[in-house]
């Protein structure tokens, strides 16, 4: 038998004291590359996600719960390969047991509302006595600073405030947020990059640190890739559909079956787009020789575009456009996703694990995405039920059988 | 005077072979965080992201170049901090160059398409035997496997086919693509994590290795965060418009000078949320008493909470719920982001810069987002003209002046 391969996060403890999304996703990332990430949730309920729908369990996925042991779904896949510690880290014998075992630990994550962690004496000065070499996460919707540091947060107010929910949607249409949660997103893959930066700055240092992300900084960071001053002062729409400000073509077509996405913003693509439709003609037309004035003349070029895709199907237009080395797919709906080849060929689904029950009937958790010829990444044990390794993380720290028991006597644990 | 801080990356040298979006943007997470970044362009045009309008120099920021050194302000953006050599990869004495630089690296990324790294050789094999602990970072559309392995791809391509935009619009209106390019940011995210753990595992086993970023694989995964079978199979519609499946209330809510987003997934959240209305009754009222009713009857739910915001300008709706600990927000338009007091705390902009000229009339550019109390970590130096570094990189690496000038006449450099 081969032996495990190492992998680059072998060996680090993270402590994982998030609830929602941003924090439990940051840390799912941190597992996803080896580290012992465990959980800190209040005993009982635990993670306030955990009442967030659809849950799953024995009976497969429902809006409500089919099974008094059903957990949501969402929280069955952010936190793959984590342990749960249920403790109370309000109360004094809490916080002592929260010391212990942040003298053990490498990092330590939080996205509480600012305050709070001083409050609870959990703050950085505050930890740092316990491990001074301490790595410690904060992630919040706005920062330490600036006039809404003290402002709760969920995604969606995020995507209003930055201006992504302006920059999405029809010009004669609302603002519109982005499908899924992408400032909950953003932020942990920023948080990520940085706990493995500073990890590698303590192994050359010796140091600890401080690290700040703030969801409203990372999607601002991200919209302002965006020509966003010349969209908010010289009377260009900020919504522009499946347009895109500085490209052209790059559409949504109409196909006879759906619709189909072709970006082809070099001349080149355009030079060839135009031989696949047999409109030669269209390369000549003083309306569309340059790149500017293909985004200047959008509306009759989309025109043009949609004539030829109108009349044929979405896998004949995919076709002949990627023979053509011109980007293009279709629009799919959930169900074409649900059954994609691609996904299916990359095994990017796995199935979703219920803690005490295994698979989940019908349900499907996204694989970690990366692959490594170093080392295995990604997931293999289900997400915890609340608690469900308070015993095991204890005696490892070193605490007594006796200790344990009253511990949980107390409701600590 | 003190010395400049240690940054995690310093001393790591990375050859950016990329162009576009996702490629560029790797590169410049590894460069916020200290990394030398050498961005390699072909002599001449560069990147063909080069031929990006808006365009930004002296003059200011137009849709066409005013200026012939004018440069693309996405460029501007997504390649500070970085070096440019101007490198002809395809010929022979420009791959022995790339196979010099290759050996004094420490890791190499690419976005090509699948196989021309093959035909150039510059794969990973071809290029470890010039670096044997080389870490090579691949970014493509669909990886290295499956039936779309070898299509072409740019992000609203990515975003149409992993679901993202059956997920983004209204229930009776088209799939609609987020605003910003979320697969393009999405990726090189987790290919700067997969970097950094991969330099972790380098340093404590003596080996690179290979890694494989796929901007379809990246997005799906944070798609299928959402409860994508349940949506695909029980008849849901996938498209909300900015309500959330998951929770209620949360939507955008008219005022009377703008629109509010108000997230309150938790019973608490609810129960402030009627005290602020004054609405008591919406707390007993039985379509409302839990969250999966909320979900269901969400029409009457958005209902009473726009009948309060309604007569209320945002900042009062704001202020309120945020003094009642609810996450609420203006859902700002781009002047209202220009100009927002959060941005101007933070510093979330910086003068955006040209490489001969300074600071770009009227344009900004975004900090790096995150926060560390170790080191500075961000953007100091305009992105460059193409080849800008050429003879600095070079000689660096060992060539003569003689063989630098020979390089250059024969267009290899």
């Amino acid at each position: 038998m081969t032996p495990p391969r190492r992998r680059p996060l072998d060996g680090i403890r993270v402590l994982d004291a998030t609830q929602a999304v941003a924090g439990p996703v940051c840390a799912g990332h941190l597992a996803a590359l080896g580290a012992e990430v465990i959980k800190i949730e209040r005993p009982g309920d635990g993670d306030f996600a955990r009442r967030s729908p659809p849950y799953g369990g024995a009976g497969g996925v429902a809006m409500v719960r089919q099974q008094p042991d059903d957990i949501s779904t969402p929280v069955l896949k952010r936190n793959r390969d984590k342990l749960s510690l249920a403790l109370d880290m309000g109360r004094p014998e809490g916080l002592e047991v929260l010391q212990r075992l942040v003298s053990t630990a490498d990092v330590f994550l939080e996205n509480l509302r600012p305050g709070v962690t001083e409050k609870l004496h959990i703050g950085y000065e505050s930890l740092k006595a316990h491990k001074p070499d301490l790595i410690y996460c904060s992630i919040s919707g706005f920062g330490r600073s600036g006039p809404y540091k003290d402002w709760a947060a969920f995604d969606t107010m995020i995507q209003a405030m930055s201006g992504l929910m302006a920059m999405t949607g029809y010009e004669d249409g609302p603002p519109t947020r982005a499908g899924i949660l992408v400032a909950d997103n953003f932020a942990p893959l920023f948080a990520g990059i940085a706990v493995l930066a500073a990890l590698r700055q303590r192994d050359a240092t010796g140091e600890g640190q401080f690290i700040e992300v703030s969801l409203f900084d990372c999607l601002v960071s991200l919209v302002w890739d965006e020509p966003i001053e010349l969209l908010a002062t010289q009377g260009k729409p900020a919504r522009m559909g499946n347009r895109l400000s500085r490209s052209a073509p790059w559409n949504t077509y109409p196909a006879t079956d759906g619709d189909v996405m072709i970006c082809a913003p070099q001349q080149d693509h355009w030079k060839r787009l135009t031989q696949l439709m047999g409109r030669p003609d269209l390369l000549e037309d003083p309306r569309f020789t340059t790149l500017e004035l293909r985004i200047k003349n959008v509306v009759p070029l989309d025109e043009a575009v949609a004539a030829w895709t109108r009349q044929r199907p979405r896998a004949t237009i995919v076709d002949a456009c990627q023979a053509a080395h011109i980007a293009c797919g279709p629009v799919n709906d959930l169900e074409d996703l649900v059954n994609d080849p691609q996904v299916q060929a990359r095994g990017l689904l796995q199935p979703l694990l219920h803690p005490a029950h295994g698979p989940v009937p019908g349900a499907g958790a996204p694989a970690y995405p990366v692959r490594f010829s170093g080392f295995p990444a990604g997931f293999s044990r289900a997400a915890p039920a609340v608690g469900q390794d308070t015993d095991a993380v204890l005696a490892r720290a070193g605490f007594s059988l006796e200790q344990i028991a009253n511990l949980r006597t107390l409701g600590i644990v």
